[in-house]
């Protein structure tokens, strides 16, 4: 029979490792519930400003709620994990990290802001311009096959710090198990983020989550799959979108130019500073490959939902 | 008072060029109706077959419908078009053509599939599979700044060849003037396509067109930019999406990773040929950048409509 499990708050690991040592352990079919920490380890709150970045301690980023062993799971297995809660827990930020983000350089100073998500339906991130709260997990994986100290923020065909979007309550994640136990962590909570997540930081949050995990023997994928249950962009659908779009040969450089004109044209539209601008499309602003065939000039659309701006 | 043209069929030019000379001349405000050329100038029909591949004229791809000369368009000026209205004319295509496509390397062969589209609202892929029809304009754009015998395939500032598929009926696409009278053409039908157009080729197919051309006097927009009236894919949002991902620190080979997932999903789940499931990821799999943030690893996801397999 299935079973529930409470997973630990204070348990957490900051490196994928296969030497850490399982908290929970569970059989096929069975739920965890989790009480994620926020990314920075707590290390800001909601009374945080722009200066508490600048003591910042990058060894506490990333504390993972895992690993979560799964008995019978090997190597060549296929781990589904189905998203069957998640929730906010009052308070979010985002920033712009100097040194991270797709406009890295234009954007090199620090930037903090901080929301109250107590609305639970909405991050208010103007008076007339509310987000929806869609949480997901930004990093949600198994332990990459032989690591040891092996860092949290890039993500693997393991999964990991994926930061897909579609990840939200109802899908079910696909993880190829590489190690035995799988030693499946999770953590970065996120209550919204477009495709792309372009400042480098969404708007990151604690999270409540209830997962619950089957093991698929001897099916094998070549990294992370899912399956949604509904639309894409529920919330977003009524009012139409605004589109930027960068050309060339480079596929990154082609982001930065659809960024950069996203930027502007909410700048000057919503009478908005570029970097809250910045900010507020990696909350909402989605990155399509639009064409990725034409003799080497390639299209990248960046994509807003206009449904954010409340009407007068 | 604002004029409605017809746009004569047989005109038709195969290159950018300053020196075109315009076919039809409007104000703004102006609606031109067209009917459009199918891609490939006629050199294909419903009855063509793989073998109708062999003895391709490339010199005649791409035939155009323009210029359109738009009075007092100049340099600096944003124009406007709005798709009031795009219907597909009977038939379509979509192909591997050597050389091209995302996975080039792995799918070397020609092979061609037609298509009747007199349904009017869905492509029949198969007995079981049906893809919506969402007519666009793959290449709609102003002439390039001193254009002169330039291949029309290779997109740009000036839009042309951009392959995006939220150009549909509602849409209004802004384009920065570069030439003296704007000089617009389009061509390239399609009636059904993906984001990232992976085979190469999309629906193709020849489409009647109405469109409405608003001259922006001194908005300058540095590249294409669209704006939709509704959702971004308003027929395939009742039953939930599958996806694939590719990680790296090269977006184009994460794409070619993400798409080599989505065609061996298809394929093992729906009992289809690698090459039919490489055709129908060009006609409704979308790419999306998840993260692009991430220390040099990043994530792309093909992403697939379920709503396109019929309930048993």
């Amino acid at each position: 029979m299935s079973k529930t499990h409470y997973f630990p708050k204070d348990a957490s690991h900051f490196k994928w490792d296969v030497n850490n040592k399982p908290i929970v352990t569970i059989e096929s079919g069975d739920t965890v519930i989790f009480e994620t920490i926020e990314v920075t380890d707590n290390q800001l709150n909601p009374e945080s400003t722009t200066e508490s970045l600048t003591d910042f301690n990058w060894d506490r980023v990333y504390p993972l709620s895992g690993p979560v062993y799964i008995e019978g799971a090997e190597k060549g297995d296929t781990l589904a994990v189905e998203i069957l809660d998640l929730q906010t827990r009052g308070w979010g930020w985002t920033a712009v990290l100097p040194g991270m983000g797709l406009l890295a350089e234009e954007f090199p100073d620090a930037y903090l802001r901080t929301f109250d998500l107590s609305d639970g339906e909405y991050i208010h991130f103007r008076d007339d311009i509310k987000i929806p709260i869609e949480p997901f997990l930004g990093t949600m994986g198994v332990c990459p096959a032989n690591a040891v100290d092996q860092g949290i923020m890039p993500p693997g065909k393991f999964g990991g710090n994926i930061d897909t979007r579609q990840l939200t309550v109802g899908t079910t994640l696909y993880l190829p198990v590489e190690e035995v136990g799988a030693l499946f962590s999770i953590g970065d909570g996120h209550a919204s983020q477009g495709d792309g997540e372009v400042c480098g930081s969404a708007l990151e949050c604690p999270l409540y989550a209830s997962l619950k995990f089957t093991l698929i023997k001897g099916k094998s994928i070549p990294s992370a799959q899912f399956q949604t249950k509904g639309p894409l962009t529920p919330k977003v659908n009524d009012k139409g979108f605004y589109g930027t779009s960068g050309v060339g040969p480079d596929l990154y450089k082609a982001s930065q130019d659809a960024l950069r004109a996203m930027i502007d044209h909410i700048s000057e539209s919503y009478n908005m500073t570029p970097v809250d601008a910045y900010l507020l499309s990696s909350l909402c602003v989605d990155l399509k490959i639009s064409e990725v065939v034409n003799v080497g000039e390639f299209v990248v659309n960046a994509v807003l939902p206009l449904s954010i701006f409340k009407e007068d």
